[in-house]
């Protein structure tokens, strides 16, 4: 199912819409965080074209995400390279998301420092072990998945998988990263002594390659827990591009449940 | 200068009001962003009496802020467990502070994954080579600071020192560690090629031990570049307590220039 239909419903103003197709980017009974997080930008581009290049974004997780939205869009402040933008997301007309996003101009460096590379790298998609797209009815359906790591079950609270969605066309890269960044569940699954339900309440993140580059649409996708106690954890997200340089750097709360 | 007479004058509601002394808690024009995020947090606390234990932020920096201030705190959503505030900070009558806070009952932990210690471990504060607090009239005049790394001058971005608040009587270790937090300047500020203005745009945060417990007051501070160029940098931002166990996760976007 296309993610540009989702996209392509966006409207320039605060008008209610229906997204056609909403019923296949569900996470349960919402829309899952990376779809609903790229849907934010992409309203925040449509009501104000002529912003800067995305660079970061702290997102909220307020409600559940449904088909029928409402999106607000607002310059929080604008300078002379850095724009902030809040984009919020009502559905059935209550607050679900609220992201306060950062678009700025690109400066002649004074600091230049890459990322580092996965490390293990897990060698490019193309050689990586494929994967089953998850449940029926389950966002994962749009995304093929590759396996980037050599452990599996319980164990250290990292999750590496590469993805890329099904149908790209017509999509932004930066979008596609974005609904990318956050479709793997929590590291901290990985420390969980009995099945449960996880959710992630908030997400923040930077755009390290302002133009989210790869080859055939493939991302590698990691999530890991830095700490899990009182039923919280503290996640770190990252996205690599198939040449292994970092695009998305990002962290989250995630409430993990009994 | 003691922070807990800028934390004794937030009122509970949204009068505007004059912090005392807020003049040597600055960072050129505004208070530091470890300052303002401690005072909307305490906003929060004083408006809404009864929150769950504080877990999480993503506060925005929006503008300077001064001494002239209204805190503004609603209430985003109230769940079960978790209750999502918005408190925000104008200053001179502007908007300079945004933060999306998350309060959370403890529960019954189903995974529990201790952070791990910093790595390599400085040996405790009191072992560690003190070092000046920074200009007069800078806001590190507050603090006693304490090398805990061998590395000087140019080369990879991290920057460690073991940090404290001179007058600590009243304050809460939460907000002590809030303030902290966000003390130290951007790791990459290690990889520029000449001096330059450095910013923090924002700070997302999550609070792994509720209590934030410690040992006379005693934090170790890192801030790590994780990537720079254009301009910017995407930072990784933690605190250790004495005793090496990991309080506070984070990480901000921080504008570098030339």
């Amino acid at each position: 199912m296309r993610f540009a239909s989702l996209i392509d419903a966006i409207p320039a103003d605060s008008r209610p819409v229906t997204l056609p197709g909403a019923e296949n980017w569900m996470q349960g009974r919402t829309l899952f965080g990376g779809a609903s997080a790229a849907l934010a930008l992409e309203a925040a581009r449509r009501a104000l074209p002529g912003l800067p290049p995305f660079r970061a974004a702290q997102v909220g997780f307020v409600a559940p995400v449904g088909a029928n939205l409402a999106f607000t869009v607002e310059i929080v402040r604008q300078g002379r390279n850095v724009t902030q933008v809040r984009s919020d997301i009502a559905s059935d007309g209550k607050l679900a998301l609220t992201a306060l996003m950062l678009f700025g101009d690109s400066r002649e460096p004074n600091a230049v420092h890459p990322a580092a590379r996965a490390d293990p790298w897990p060698g490019p998609p193309e050689d990586c072990e494929a994967l089953g797209s998850g449940p029926a009815n389950f966002f994962t359906q749009n995304m093929e998945i590759r396996r980037a790591q050599d452990e599996r079950g319980r164990g250290v609270p990292i999750m590496r998988r590469w993805v890329r969605l099904r149908e790209r066309d017509g999509l932004d890269p930066i979008i596609q990263a974005i609904v990318l960044g956050d479709a793997l569940p929590p590291g901290s699954m990985r420390a969980m002594q009995r099945q449960g339900p996880l959710s992630s309440i908030n997400w923040s993140f930077n755009l390290l390659d302002p133009e989210a580059r790869t080859r055939d649409g493939w991302f590698l996708a990691e999530t890991a827990g830095d700490h899990a106690d009182h039923g919280y954890s503290s996640e770190r997200l990252r996205l690599w591009n198939a040449d292994g340089q970092q695009v998305l750097a990002g962290m989250q709360a995630a409430a993990i449940f009994g």
